[in-house]
């Protein structure tokens, strides 16, 4: 991250306050009229203000960091959450979770409250930060890392994930060498870039033998339970129906079978089903769930590391780290009838 | 709670040391030799110190409160947690995760890092402390709430929990009026409390009406999924095996479930199956799951209303609260074959 130059004292000078008023903004104190704030804030950015790094302070942050969840119903949390206090706990480092955006904890907010109160850093699952909220992480100079990413997180930010190209590559392969034709894929939203890679993965796999993809057998939805049940529903339904389906997440794929139990058809006799992400629960399903081993514990964990190495000053060896996917055959995929 | 006389003065001049050191070790410094640290600790103890509760310091405060775990790796913590942060958000408290106890997380480091750090206070999740660490918290005036309890919590300890012998009952009656008669229950550990008022209202729906209880069909373990499977291998391959079977657990359930489904059988048609928590997952499963619903994010948001309130200094209406239990009959109960 390039430094800019300007000191606290350049910018009071700038915008004509006092070098405690920018003190304020910058330390997360609320009593500052909004008007001078945005002006400070703006000045800040201009000069891509960073707060210089001193020696930490033990009392304020030695002990938290900040893991952000856009949703914690998001149904792997619990495996993200685990593996981050894998991480954090032999470093006695304590964990703040947050929900950010909704009413209750407004962006703005919670960065002046993380600031007051001291963090080692953030760490932002899935969770976006636009350009400003950026910035002002990075004047107060508050390290963040991204787990998974669901756009395109500029460059300079740290940022852990999994290949979900390969995935997508892996789950629709192994169908397609089980025989079949007719593959339906539901994935995730379809502005989220871990998506797309999964979508494409899943052409890729078609093209390579040079088997067309019918679009209509394609579904964008959610990866939660709700998307695979009423894409299955509707798929199901049809006298073309697909024989098999490449689910964006084991809870997706749960949602489908049930799906397909309603509709009295088996798995994998009827319709085969590959899930995504390898949650605890996919070996103990009946029958237990072939799914495409995403390792989120141990991305969590290698996110909370980098984190804590930026908060210590020390330099990452990379930005950017993927971690392999890898494909899990187990009892709900089978040639088709 | 009663409240000692004693001010840290007292508690110096009987230890031999300096005010500023019993100061040190109530704010959780380390700096203060352990043999010294046990004599304050055991004058706190004898004189019931309690901590003065000043005005708030809001930069240390007004924003975090301790949420701890014996294992994040349990089935509901995700429940817990969705239900604390419905709680803490609206209140700008943010939620502190820890996983007490196990080599990273000892108890006595615990108490003196939140110390320092400052909390509105603790809630415990299934997590035992001891005496000594329930002094330690009351010394410091660190408010506690306890949610559900795996022992007697002693007077005075505010505690939510639910209606487990209740529970118990009800699911046990279900299978009874359904014409079970060899019902099994796979319970938690036998020194839990709410394991063995499970089982008890389990023994009272046989005793209404006459039954008597095979003791081989009472089973002891934990919360898991591996236990509900093992547990259900055993059951299950014996030639009088139960025609039904009540679980722990949802995630219980499904290990129960897994083991049938291994050794050929169908549920509900060779077995019918009672979870407990009504879990997300027991709607989902093909076929859903009979279970009984414990209102686990209700609960956790009540033990956070209480905590609050107690950190504000507020009394509470009630010391034990318990939420009500319900049973929700699905797809995976039937009549016996």
């Amino acid at each position: 991250m390039p430094r800019g130059g300007a000191t606290i004292a350049t910018i009071a000078r700038e915008v004509g306050v006092s070098v405690p008023t920018v003190s304020r903004v910058l330390n997360g104190r609320s009593d500052v009229a909004p008007a001078t704030r945005r002006r400070v804030e703006e000045a800040l950015a201009r000069h891509d203000y960073r707060k210089p790094v001193g020696p930490a302070s033990p009392t304020k942050t030695a002990g938290l960091l900040d893991l952000v969840f856009h949703e914690f119903g998001s149904s792997w949390a619990q495996e993200i959450i685990v593996g981050v206090e894998k991480a954090a706990a032999p470093r006695r480092v304590g964990v703040v979770l947050s929900e950010l955006g909704g009413s209750h904890r407004p962006p703005q907010e919670w960065i002046d409250s993380i600031t007051a109160r001291g963090t080692r850093g953030v760490l932002l699952v899935l969770s976006r930060l636009d350009d400003t909220q950026q910035r002002q992480l990075m004047a107060r100079s508050i390290p963040f890392v991204v787990l998974d990413t669901d756009g395109e997180t500029p460059a300079g930010v740290p940022t852990v994930g999994s290949n979900n190209w390969s995935g997508g590559l892996a789950a629709t392969r192994h169908l397609i060498e089980l025989g079949h034709r007719r593959v339906a894929i539901i994935s995730g939203p379809e502005n989220v870039l871990c998506s797309r890679a999964r979508v494409d993965g899943f052409r890729s796999a078609h093209t390579e033998i040079g088997l067309d993809v019918d679009p209509s057998l394609v579904r964008w939805g959610t990866f939660e339970v709700e998307g695979g049940y009423e894409h299955g529903l509707e798929l199901l339904r049809r006298s073309d129906r697909p024989t098999a389906v490449f689910a964006g997440s084991d809870v997706q794929a749960l949602g489908f079978i049930r799906a397909a139990h309603e509709l009295g058809l088996r798995v994998p006799e009827d319709v085969s089903v590959v899930g995504y992400d390898d949650l605890p629960l996919a070996s103990w399903l009946a029958p237990s769930l072939t799914t495409v081993r995403q390792p989120l514990a141990e991305m969590a964990a290698l996110a909370t590391q980098m984190l804590i190495a930026l908060s210590d000053g020390e330099p990452l060896a990379s930005q950017k780290v993927e971690l392999g996917t890898e494909l899990i055959i187990r009892e709900s995929t089978a040639p088709p009838a």
